[in-house]
């Protein structure tokens, strides 16, 4: 029998993940990886902490080199290739080596699309100006420290209030930099209920940055090729380095353009298996579509967690094992300097949209017993549906220690529980890491009171 | 209709929420709490913190005076006033005035009992020298206060390794003592499998606790009225002063003494809704039987969170409100200077003794992304039913950030998770909070490869 062949396109975490996961059940297969950029499994959520200077040296963003993928796994991770047609009768891909400027043809047996997302970014009058960046690969964010190295920009605008933008804000913050921030709704991390979120904007401007809300970016001014201004729908800010953090698109032209069948917000179909329409034919990651476990709807979601754990699914199914991927519950965190932030489930607005009827509950507590030191403040705000009592979603701004209880909401909203049990589930205490009621439970018993 | 009279025994965290609770509810009730100790509502867990020099008045421990439940909420709280019987067909309580030196009878409607717990304190040669002290009561915690103040020990002995012990040897350190610890088991922290108590064991060590494992407490040495020396089955530990943390017993005697059916551990047995084998008396906190959710059998548990919902749920059905206490999953925390320490669920040996098979796996991760500043270790270990996979229990110990993690474990228990369902958690990511695979889910699919 011949070897089998599975050819990878994407070499970041659900990609490398899922090629990992299939060396260590067959030995023999044939695994090769295609990645575009030059860089295999990187963290791309540290780039701004790179750029903030928390961490000294990009090496330490990536988890494992091409190099150590052909020793450590016998996987062949070809970067800086791009595949350019995805051929599903014909099972192969149309590959061009960036470096040699040579193009050819791989053939699979079983194909893994794991292209991740792309940043959206708008082509607007002088966009193509040199100091304006988008961070998506490791390597759009070595082009902005290089930048930075180069031009010692001293004004930086940041376009959008989302989890990119604003650690990019602090990142250049840190920097030295002046900084204003332009996001089009109406408080920035627009993930949070506008209550919340007007909360980290005020985190934001304690830390210095300027925040333009409610407009809307029209284009750049430039000058010799280089950016000099940010146009918004109201004024045009001075700027002589600008990041764009308007969020990311999947980046599935390819499996479009060989008939695979996308779903919601153009990511790939899959089912839980991580199987598209094509026959052979999987995808994992960014580029693919998952399932909201409150919301009860295919969404799109571009997170490291959701890549690795739907690339081992991935691998585990391309390994001829069963493994299934059930979906997230829209959990996400972030550091804004001192400020923890954290949501899941749902925003009251997802809530509206989905026709739920909901009651919320906001409290402000301490991470710690108030007489403890170093007891600092947490606000908890949670949604219950009306009625039947079930956790729909909960959202958390504070100091350190506030953000990672999370994840007990996560884990309640996974298992479908009722405020009455959150008020009775048995989390831990002691004065050095709660009060006697933990924050989630004195917002729980506060949502409680409205039953 | 005559005023409806609620009587209270104990003033602390289960008592003085459920009388809280029931003036919420109703205003006209007549409620009088009797507390033994001269305080309220404290927070009895504060209390190592204070000794340690971290809090530096009592006062900061005490949530509620008796002036702020007389004035704010029209609740009698009576201190120094030890309740002597219960006369179940007369409907009433026998109380001295431990001030006043005299005795008098009371009248209920209904009797709530919450006495507490007592701590273990064996009666051995020498036990009545001064110098030798268990912690209970914010009145007790004084006493040692004041004796250190006074005698300014130099040898500390604390006898017994588990939370309070430890906390309290951490405090005395603080303090600048000598400081050993006798404990019978093979490793402190009991409460924990012995492979990680050991690393609680070397934690101590490393503050400079001097440990004496597997050593049995035989009695004292005094002079002059004062300790100077702690016996234990292999040798005689020079001491000035000794802390006893030998655990605590349920404070039922009154409740035994008026043919309160008592179940496990001597804890007054009680349903869901706290009420007790009597007519109108009800019981909660310390001295009332829980129940394990994991384990699915009656136990007796002293822990504020506990006191504090099982109060609650007296004070909403003493109202005519209708509540139930599910119970608990043995969740625990402490901190051990810079170590966090914390478990849920059933340990190998609460599991063994329950007949219950398993597997387990234990990781060492980091408590942020590797490459982001302050990341600490954090060991976790996890075990789960065989066949079925259900977690049965997690144990942590760890650098800041490692231990309060256990919550997300104590919800999933609560769930009947199995190791898979923590493994797809959609638990939150950013650099500063956790790897990509948060701790507790490397743990999770270490396990799920057993299966």
């Amino acid at each position: 029998m011949p070897v089998e062949r599975l050819v990878v396109i994407g070499g970041d975490a659900a990609g490398m993940s899922a090629a990992a996961k299939v060396r260590r059940t067959d030995s023999q297969r044939s695994i090769t990886v295609f990645e575009r950029s030059p860089h295999t499994s990187y963290a791309a959520c540290g780039m701004p902490y790179l750029l903030g200077g928390l961490i000294d040296h990009h090496d330490k963003l990536i988890a494992r080199t091409p190099e150590t993928f052909r020793e450590k796994y016998n996987i062949e991770a070809l970067t800086s290739h791009n595949v350019l047609e995805i051929d599903v009768p014909g099972q192969s891909v149309l590959v061009e080596d960036l470096n040699k400027k040579k193009t050819f043809r791989a053939y699979y047996d079983q194909l893994l699309i794991a292209t991740g997302a792309d940043p959206v970014f708008p082509q607007l009058p002088a966009s193509d100006a040199n100091g304006i960046f988008a961070l998506s690969t490791l390597a759009s964010g070595l082009q902005v420290q290089h930048f930075m190295e180069r031009n010692n920009p001293r004004k930086a605008v940041v376009v959008g209030g989302g989890y990119i933008g604003l650690e990019m804000a602090e990142a250049l913050i840190r920097n030295g930099l002046q900084v204003s921030l332009v996001e089009r709704g109406e408080q920035v991390m627009g993930t949070l209920d506008p209550d919340m979120g007007a909360m980290v904007s005020d985190a934001l401007r304690d830390i210095g940055v300027t925040l333009y809300l409610r407009e809307s970016l029209i284009g750049y001014e430039a000058a010799s090729g280089k950016v000099t201004a940010v146009v918004t729908d109201q004024r045009t800010l001075p700027a002589d380095l600008v990041i764009v953090g308007l969020g990311t698109r999947p980046s599935t032209s390819l499996a479009a353009s060989a008939g695979i069948a996308l779903g919601v917000k153009g990511a790939i179909s899959v089912n839980p298996r991580m199987q598209t329409s094509a026959p052979g034919v999987w995808a994992a990651g960014d580029c693919a579509e998952t399932f909201h476990l409150v919301g009860c709807k295919p969404i799109h979601i571009a997170l490291g967690t959701v890549a690795n754990k739907t690339g081992t699914v991935a691998g585990i199914n391309l390994s001829g094992g069963y493994a299934t991927f059930p979906g997230v519950v829209g959990t996400a965190v972030s550091k804004i300097c001192k400020y923890e932030v954290a949501r899941t489930g749902l925003t009251e607005r997802e809530s509206d949209t989905l026709g739920l009827c909901y009651v919320t509950a906001t409290i402000k507590s301490r991470t710690r017993a108030g007489y403890y030191p170093g007891a600092g403040w947490i606000t908890v705000k949670l949604a219950a549906e009306k009625v039947s009592g079930r956790l729909l979603g909960g959202q958390i701004i504070g100091l350190e220690g506030a953000a990672k209880r999370i994840d007990v909401l996560a884990t309640a909203l996974t298992a479908h529980m009722t405020v009455q049990q959150i008020v009775d589930l048995d989390l831990s205490y002691a004065p050095p890491f709660s009060p006697v009621w933990d924050p989630l439970q004195t917002a729980a018993r506060q949502l409680l009171a409205q039953y």
